[in-house]
């Protein structure tokens, strides 16, 4: 049996762009792309990323070379999805909420050799590239006008050697897409969002991004030809890979520039959409608005990227959002751990069921294994619901690494075969972990580990409380102790609650050494693109507010 | 980038067996099997397996080493799905309606060393290793009895070393299962059914197994928790990679040891059956039952193995069923081609509906490529719905090769990268393909080639038919020409038509050299265990009637 070795037909590389072509021929003409007055069926969108890629092709672009965008959620940031790696090179996207210098540096990084840059992303590119050192060969630069604004217009298009529209007509429909060699190539580069530490680019290979698309589809039960609004950016992990799943399935993908509330209720009635993904703050965000009214229809939210407390899921669940919960990185491609959703557990109050969603729950079916290690002896810990670990994990979709980076790789990858996510949770009895916090988060107050989120769990449940982040503020006494940053739903104001009342409303659900004793009101808290709240930034803050003694407080 | 190479972490072997970890944590007291009055949970499923994988591994018996099983799709069919390959060894269903000399020179030419037989197969098994020469080491045989069958009592145990419950009991369920080494490590050795020729042995991987798991849940968009009835067998091709499936998503797995409408269903309305996968043959059983009666609930019926006539399709789905039909071999683990549906065609007239269903289709998202080629030539035929071509595959499905048999394997995957499949079909001008024939099943006839599949089409259609099957039969003018055999619906007899008249109705639907020149009436027509009529018994038949000379007939 040994004798029996893989050979050309069944270790063809395993990649997520054929989906594209099959689309085409059992979905041409439905809907692929809505973006405001504009519609493309799954032909045309095939067709597009054909000449797109022909033309990126016929500027000498091809394996390895990265090339890069900077867009919101329109259709040519979807098409790029295809059409870039269709050429044989690396899609690199670049969230559209950077500064210039970070923006030059991941440029420079990257080496990318070709940008795609939104119409609103236009002077911040150009300030990037000034920033380029001179003899530092500069990207070629494309501009992606946008028809349905007129201010599109208006962007001096003096940078720009090319534009996206003549790119696709003038690009051949007949182009031969380029294959991976091995399905080891690199497909995607992603910068991390960096909430604590500098960006780290992460890539991920042509097989990779196959297995977590079809894990996620698995996972979440999506059905053919869904309905998908994009709220979730697609450069944030390449929307945990929907972008891919949404052709595989022929769904039609709903566009959105940008969106509040009104906009994503709008959308859902106009479209009949039927999935989104959305960071917890999106749900907070939908769970709030004050015009809201039941959905007529369900619709299937999947939410990660940050423990979403469970008030408010119970809040966007007696909505007719159904949500499902999950945890995944940068590194992992999208979702990795799911809470898997029990039918028995529907029997349970309502507050109860947010609860038990509101741990991350088990790993996805296509996950090798995931385990919470205690760091020090390297054992699972037990199964007891507080016990805290490392999440460890491995996996087909786990990155191949971070570009140019080998000491950061192989920090986290180790030789014993597990991927160190740097997020501490622990495993309930019935085998379902929670996460506890970051590595970085956890507040170590007297000897004892405190965790964040689960503090911040407890403030969101307080009636004026829409917002709220706790990181650890330094203490002559403790070490540290849990300092509380509190942001109160709109029309309320600072006036109508004390300190002292939400550090007593805390006390009554906490452990004493759990209990924050300090609490900052803001306007609203700091947040990266991608809607995480920055807690290196209420961190710093935090610190500069100086040591308390907090002794006398317990 | 080139720096980024696997490692330990991101390379973790793909494998379809830790489904079963998984199931038993997210689905731990919900059914897995139901078998009579025996009902299992995924947590019991879990630990059974896990015991008999220990009793195996304590046999001395791991990688590489070969473990057959003789059983209908019973409960421990289902488990030695698992438990084999969670002792590191390569799982070997064989099918039980084969005779004594063919088990005995499968057994010997897999060097299978352990064999679990079920208590109706004891005595075929018996004899099979009675056939062994002298000095040929025999395997290990252990009696699968059956508690719910007074008869299972009375086998003679006197053959068999070990019996099933006690080898479950004596394990241990905290084994620590196998995992490949490599996900290129075999996972199963399914031997082909012998339609056209000597059963060749098809080795697949852990990973062309858990790709096509993924791929097949995706295309039958099968979600969580289905009720799942196991009519199509286990042993051909592992149930189509639905036995791991079904672990995949914890469903309940309906088995029955053998079945007729009527068995179907009452299994249907007991255990609310959502979902069953069948040949052609069993959606023409359900369709004819005397007693039917639509179903109250609709049951998704996914049928592949052999080209149903539109005919059978219509019948079936008028009944409630809902049928998906695709096409897979022995060789791809389960189906790769499939007609997915386009929800345009509901409009369409049932006939119509049936007859586009009738067409095989369009490659699974999970498969890499499938092309119809001209055989000459090696290009693509054109999409012209009646160019006649070679199918021919690559993906990460396909088997790894055939067991002792470099010549088969190299003969049909191929330098080019193709696998080359010996069915002939065409390709319609919207991309979907139809399968013609087997390539050996072609009938040639005054240089035209005649698809057998055509002509039974049109028979099928003729309202006394109930099966038909046609192959060459020598002719001096023509070289071949198409002889039917066919069977009359229950209660019919020969009398109610002639031979002329059948072939008179040939004519007025086809073209005339494809027109059957003799027509054979049967009972019964010949058919493998898995329900596929057996042509080269036909074949043999249409020989031995001697050449005719159908000149003046035309």
């Amino acid at each position: 049996m040994d004798n029996l070795k893989p050979g050309a037909a069944n270790s063809s590389p395993l990649t997520p762009l054929g989906f594209l072509d099959r689309a085409a021929v059992v979905y041409g003409d439905c809907p692929s792309l809505v973006y405001n007055q504009t519609t493309y069926t799954w032909s045309q969108t095939h067709l597009r990323c054909l000449q797109l890629a022909s033309s990126i092709s016929n500027l000498g672009l091809g394996r390895g070379d990265v090339v890069s965008v900077i867009a919101p959620n329109i259709p040519a940031m979807y098409e790029l999805h295809f059409a870039i790696p269709m050429a044989g090179a690396v899609l690199n996207t670049i969230n559209t909420r950077l500064d210039a210098r970070t923006i030059s540096v991941m440029l420079r990084h990257s080496g990318s050799k070709l940008v795609f840059v939104d119409y609103q992303s236009a002077s911040v590119v150009s300030e990037a590239i000034s920033m380029f050192p001179p003899n530092f060969k500069v990207p070629v630069l494309v501009l992606i006008a946008d028809q349905e604004f007129e201010e599109s217009r208006l962007v001096s298009s003096a940078d720009f050697q090319l534009t996206y529209e003549v790119m696709v007509i003038k690009g051949d429909p007949e182009f031969k897409w380029v294959r991976p060699k091995s399905e080891w190539d690199p497909l995607t580069l992603n910068y991390t969002s960096g909430t604590t530490s500098a960006p780290k680019g992460v890539v991920q290979s042509h097989r990779g991004a196959f297995i977590i698309s079809f894990d996620s589809l698995v996972e979440w039960s999506v059905p053919k030809q869904p309905v998908y609004l994009w709220t979730l950016p697609m450069f944030h992990a390449n929307g945990w890979s929907f972008t891919w799943g949404m052709a595989a399935l022929g769904g039609t993908n709903i566009c959105l520039r940008k969106f509040d509330a009104h906009t994503i209720y709008s959308a859902i009635s106009r479209h009949g959409v039927t999935h989104m993904c959305s960071a917890p703050v999106v749900l907070n965000l939908l769970s709030n608005f004050a015009h809201v009214k039941p959905l007529s229809c369900p619709v299937q939210i999947l939410t990660a990227g940050a423990p979403p407390p469970a008030a408010v899921i119970l809040k966007t669940e007696s909505l007719g959002f159904i949500v499902t919960h999950g945890y995944g990185l940068t590194e992992t491609g999208g979702l990795i751990v799911s809470c898997a959703w029990k039918s028995k557990w529907n029997q349970l109050p309502a507050t109860e069921i947010a609860r038990l969603k509101a741990r991350q729950g088990v790993r996805t079916v296509g996950m090798t294994e995931v385990d919470v290690i205690d760091s020090e002896s390297g054992v699972s810990v037990k199964r007891d619901g507080t016990s805290l670990g490392e999440i460890v994990l491995r996996g087909g979709c786990l990155m191949l690494g971070y570009l140019k980076d080998p000491e950061a790789t192989s920090k986290c990858m180790t030789k014993d075969g597990w991927f160190y996510t740097g997020d501490v949770g622990v495993v309930h009895p019935d085998g379902y972990l929670e996460i506890k916090d970051r590595s970085k988060d956890v507040i170590i107050s007297g000897g004892e580990n405190v965790s964040s989120v689960e503090v911040e769990s407890v403030l969101y449940m307080h009636p004026l409380i829409n917002e709220a982040s706790v990181v650890a503020r330094p203490d002559e006494f403790w070490g540290e102790t849990p300092c509380a940053f509190v942001s109160l739903h709109q029309g309320r104001n600072k006036g109508e609650v004390k300190e002292s009342e939400i550090i007593e409303y805390c006390r009554s659900k906490l452990a004493h050494y759990m209990v924050p004793k300090t609490v900052v009101f803001m306007e609203e808290l700091p947040k990266t693109a991608t809607g995480k709240i920055q807690k290196f930034v209420l961190r710093e803050i935090a610190k500069k507010m100086g040591s308390i003694n907090s002794r006398s407080r317990m």
